[in-house]
């Protein structure tokens, strides 16, 4: 059964499918088997899925998380849920920073992507209007691509790094691989269902909730 | 003489006049006395400027500053013109902080204004478009507001935090007041004008160049 296992995170741009470990990314809703469990941040996308998948089972419902903070999205809840102890990354069309201690979430901070970012320093100026490039945080910048990159790359950087403290940073979502070559963390591709598989293990066939 | 003195800082939105002391922003240029010193970065505006005050003197080319940074803004030179040590930072429609060290510019970083940021959010999700509420770096976010302050206006406070070591620091521009409540520092609402004043009095009148 566990095989014909298949885990859907709707997004606000694109649908992440996992399905015996592999992963692919769909625009629009298809139907899938039997065994369909999701999560989703996007409610029209939401409702197409569930004409097509009407047995799928919605893991918000029985996920069991720890945390203060009030309108925690159900993604980066997945991501947290992966992680016991450690800073969790979700580096996409937000930065999002969660801190996890002995599985409860303490907080959390949300930072404007990186193509936001860029986007930001074109709309200001056209002198501003360019690529990033490579980020080094030990020299001070002498142009203005330096400039923005060390204000834009550099500034999640900086603000991981204030949060990590002691703890490990695990990095996911589609700037966190890019991300991940400036932070001393891991780059995890797959955070997100691994939280949702720990949600399928632990909180509802365990019948915690 | 010193008496009608008007100095003219054309920026891109507004045109910022000092005369006599005082202060005040212009939509469009207008035809002054005698003694007209200007700086411009709006190149258009520049022109009409030129029309109407013939006789104005741009103090870009007789400012003595030494950077080996390619491509500072006249505005961020006469900035920092106003401090022989410190960092310099100008929160307007961008946030721009610049070093310096013994009347030598060191270095300097670009980032998004608070504005561009706020919009920046805006266009992620209209969930994150919401107001800025009061900074804490002390406390996690709890919640979305809290979540958006930390990881904007937190970000900015961040870089002028790691890049100040023990540098006194310098707040001018439109959002300069706003951001001295985070930053120890002093705010300088004239500082471009008390870098143009500088210049015209070691640089132009004492004829260094």
């Amino acid at each position: 059964m566990e095989d014909s296992l298949v885990l859907v995170d709707i997004g606000n741009t694109n649908i992440h499918i996992w399905e015996e470990g592999k992963i692919y990314d769909i625009k629009n809703p298809i139907a899938f088997g039997e065994d369909v469990f999701y999560i989703s941040v996007n409610e029209n996308k939401e409702k197409e899925f569930l004409k097509l998948n009407p047995s799928a089972l919605n893991l918000k419902n029985v996920v069991n998380f720890d945390t203060s903070y009030i309108g925690l999205g159900i993604d980066r809840i997945m991501a947290c849920k992966a992680v016991d102890d450690g800073l969790v990354v979700d580096a996409g069309s937000a930065v999002t920073i969660d801190i996890m201690q002995n599985k409860v979430h303490l907080g959390g901070v949300i930072m404007p992507g990186i193509s936001s970012i860029k986007k930001a320093y074109a709309t200001i100026s056209p002198k501003l209007d360019i690529e990033f490039g490579e980020l080094n945080l030990k020299k001070l910048p002498q142009n203005t691509q330096e400039a923005v990159t060390f204000g834009g790359i550099g500034a999640v950087v900086l603000m991981i790094n204030s949060l990590k403290k002691d703890k490990k940073v695990y990095l996911t979502g589609g700037d966190g691989k890019f991300l991940s070559r400036y932070i001393d963390g891991v780059y995890v591709k797959d955070l997100v269902f691994r939280g949702m598989l720990k949600t399928i293990k632990e909180d509802l066939r365990e019948g915690k909730k």
